[in-house]
C-alpha cells in the first residue's frame, strides 16, 4: 500500500499545489484507486510514476469542482489508452447525474466498463483482502470520509517443523495452519499456534476531506495507520474554519490523537499559505504537531509507502 | 493582438503538450479571449504571463472534452479571484446545458454574470473595435470556426498642416478628418486625404479546429494575418484525417494557401507525434510548407504579436 499526493491545494491550484487527489498504489494487484479527482489529475499522473492505466476503483468525497473537474478528462484518457476493462466510481448522489450529463453534453462514449456506485455510510467495498467503509462528515454538502482497510493475513506456517515432528501429510496440517490444536494417532497433541508465526496485522489509511471537526472522522480513522486529514486553515484562522466547515490544523491533529492513529498528513491547504506569506504551512505543521506529534505534510508527489506491522 | 498557445495536443495532454487552448490578449483594453478551454487550462495560464481575472470572453469550437474540460475550473477559479465581473461565453448548442448541468451538481454559484451565447455562422460578436463571426467547420460532431478582425482605423490627421494654411478652427476640421473635399469662404479648395495618412488596416486572427480539409475555412480565413489550423496528422495518414474528420498538415496548408492568409499555426498535433516517434511535429512542418511556405509549429507557451500593416 503506497500512498502518493498529486494535490493538496483547496480549492484552486497554485504553482506547487494542484487541487485534490491521493493515489493508492496496490502492488500486488496492480491496481492503483484514486480518492478525489480534482482538475488536472491526470497531467499529475503523467508527472509521476504511476499508471494511468492501471487505475481501477475511484472515489468521490463530494461534488465540489476542486474534487472531480479532473473525472471527465481522466475517464476519457483512460478510455485512449485502451487498456482499460472497468472502472468503479464510488461517490455521494448525484455523482452518477453528473457523470451522465457530461457524457451526453462533451458526446462521450467509453470503451470499458463504467460503474457509478452512490455510497451510504458503512461497508462501500469489500473482496477479501480490502475492505473499504465511509462515514458522512461535516462540510456544505455532503462530503464523505473513507477508509480502506487491509485484511489480517495468517502468519507463516512452519511446514518442516510439522515434519520434523513426523506429523502425517494431509488435512492435520490445515488445521495446524489455521491454529487448531490436533491429536495424532499416537496420542501426542499439538497446538497449531506453535506452528504458525503470528498474523500480520492489515494496514489502513483513512482520508477525511472536506470537513471540520466532526466526531465521525475520529470512528472512522480509529487506529489507522495513515490518517490524511484536510488542514485547510492555520489554528489563528478558527472562525474562518467553522465558518466554511473546513478544518484548521489543529483540528486535524485532534482527529488523530483521538482515533490513536500512526501517522497524520495534513492536505488541503488554503492557497493563501503560498511561499511569502507571513504564516505558511510549516506554521500549521508546527500548530498539528503541538498536539499530535507524529504529524507531516502532504506535498504534491510525496511517496509514503505504508510499513506492514 | 497577442497570441499564446496554451495547449496544442489533440485528444489528451502529454509531458509537453496540454490540450487545445489559445489566448487572444488586447492589451488596449486588459482583456484576454479565450478560443477552447481543454482540462488545465487554468494550470497553464499559471504558468504564463497572463491573468486569469483579465479574461473576458471564451469561444468554444465543439463539445469534445478536450476543449472543453477545463472549462468549469476555470470558471470556478475567475469566481474566487474576486475581480471578475462578466464573462460571456460562445459556443454550439448545448454549451449551456453542459455548463447549467455542471454548476447543477457540483453546486457551485458564480458571484459574476456568465454569459453563455450559442453561435450560428455568421456574425457573432462586435463592438465596432472588434468583430468576431464564425463559420460551420467538418467534423463528427457541429464545429466552428472563428474569425476576430480589428476594425480599419482612419490615418493620423495633421492638425498642424491645416491650421498652418489658415483653415479655420470648426467643423470644416472633422470634414478633413473624415477624407472629405471642403471650400473655405476665401475660395481655396482641400482634399482631406491630403492633410491624413493612410488608414491602418486592421488585423485578424482565424482559428480553425477540429475539422477535415473545408471550403468554409478556406472562406472564413481569406487574407487573415494569421490562421491558427489543427493538423492531427502528418500526411501519410490522410486516410485516418478522413474517417476521423480530422485535418493532416498538408490539408492546413492548402486552407492557408487557397485563403492567401499571411502566416499559418499548425497545432492540435496527435500524440503519437510525441519524441521517439519515427515521425515528428517538424516533418509535418515541412510537409506543410512545400505548399505553403509561410507555416510554424505551435507550441505550449509560444507567443506571436500579430503586426500592424
Ligand atoms: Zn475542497
Ligand atoms: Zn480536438
Amino acid at each position: 500500500m503506497e500512498i502518493t499526493f498529486l494535490g493538496t491545494s483547496s480549492g484552486v491550484p497554485t504553482r506547487t499545489r494542484n487541487v485534490s487527489s491521493v493515489a493508492l498504489r496496490l502492488p500486488q494487484r496492480k491496481e492503483i484507486w484514486l480518492f478525489d479527482c480534482g482538475e488536472a489529475t491526470q497531467h499529475q499522473l503523467l508527472r509521476s510514476d504511476l499508471r494511468t492505466s492501471q487505475i481501477r476503483r475511484i472515489f468521490i468525497t463530494h461534488m465540489h469542482g476542486d474534487h472531480i473537474f479532473g473525472l471527465m478528462g481522466l475517464l476519457a484518457s483512460c478510455g485512449l489508452a485502451g487498456t482499460v476493462s472497468q472502472i468503479d466510481l464510488y461517490g455521494p448522489p448525484t455523482l452518477d447525474r453528473y457523470i451522465a450529463s457530461c457524457l451526453r453534453w462533451s458526446v462521450m462514449r467509453l470503451p470499458y466498463k463504467l460503474q457509478v456506485h452512490t455510497v451510504e455510510p458503512g461497508e462501500v467495498f469489500s473482496d477479501g483482502e480490502f475492505t473499504v467503509t465511509c462515514r458522512l462528515l461535516h462540510h456544505r454538502v455532503p462530503a464523505f470520509g473513507y477508509r480502506v482497510s487491509e485484511s489480517d493475513r495468517p502468519g507463516r506456517f512452519h511446514v518442516e517443523k510439522a515434519q520434523a515432528l513426523g506429523i502425517p501429510f494431509g488435512p492435520l496440517y490445515g488445521q495446524l495452519k489455521q491454529g487448531k490444536t490436533i491429536t495424532l494417532a499416537d496420542g501426542r497433541i499439538f497446538d497449531g499456534r506453535d506452528f504458525c508465526d503470528p498474523p500480520q496485522r492489515g494496514r489502513s489509511m483513512v482520508y477525511c476531506t472536506d470537513t471540520v471537526f466532526c466526531e465521525s472522522a475520529v470512528e472512522l480513522a480509529q487506529q489507522a495507520d495513515v490518517l490524511i486529514h484536510e488542514a485547510t486553515f492555520s489554528h489563528q484562522e478558527a472562525d474562518l474554519a467553522f465558518a466554511r466547515l473546513h478544518s484548521t490544523s489543529t483540528m486535524a491533529a485532534q482527529v488523530a490523537a483521538f482515533a490513536q492513529v500512526k501517522l497524520l498528513f495534513l492536505t488541503h491547504f488554503s492557497a493563501r499559505y503560498a511561499p511569502g506569506n507571513p504564516v505558511q504551512v510549516e506554521d500549521l505543521l508546527a500548530e498539528a504537531q503541538a498536539i499530535f506529534p507524529n504529524t507531516r505534510l502532504a506535498r504534491d508527489f510525496l511517496r509514503y509507502e505504508i510499513p506492514r506491522g
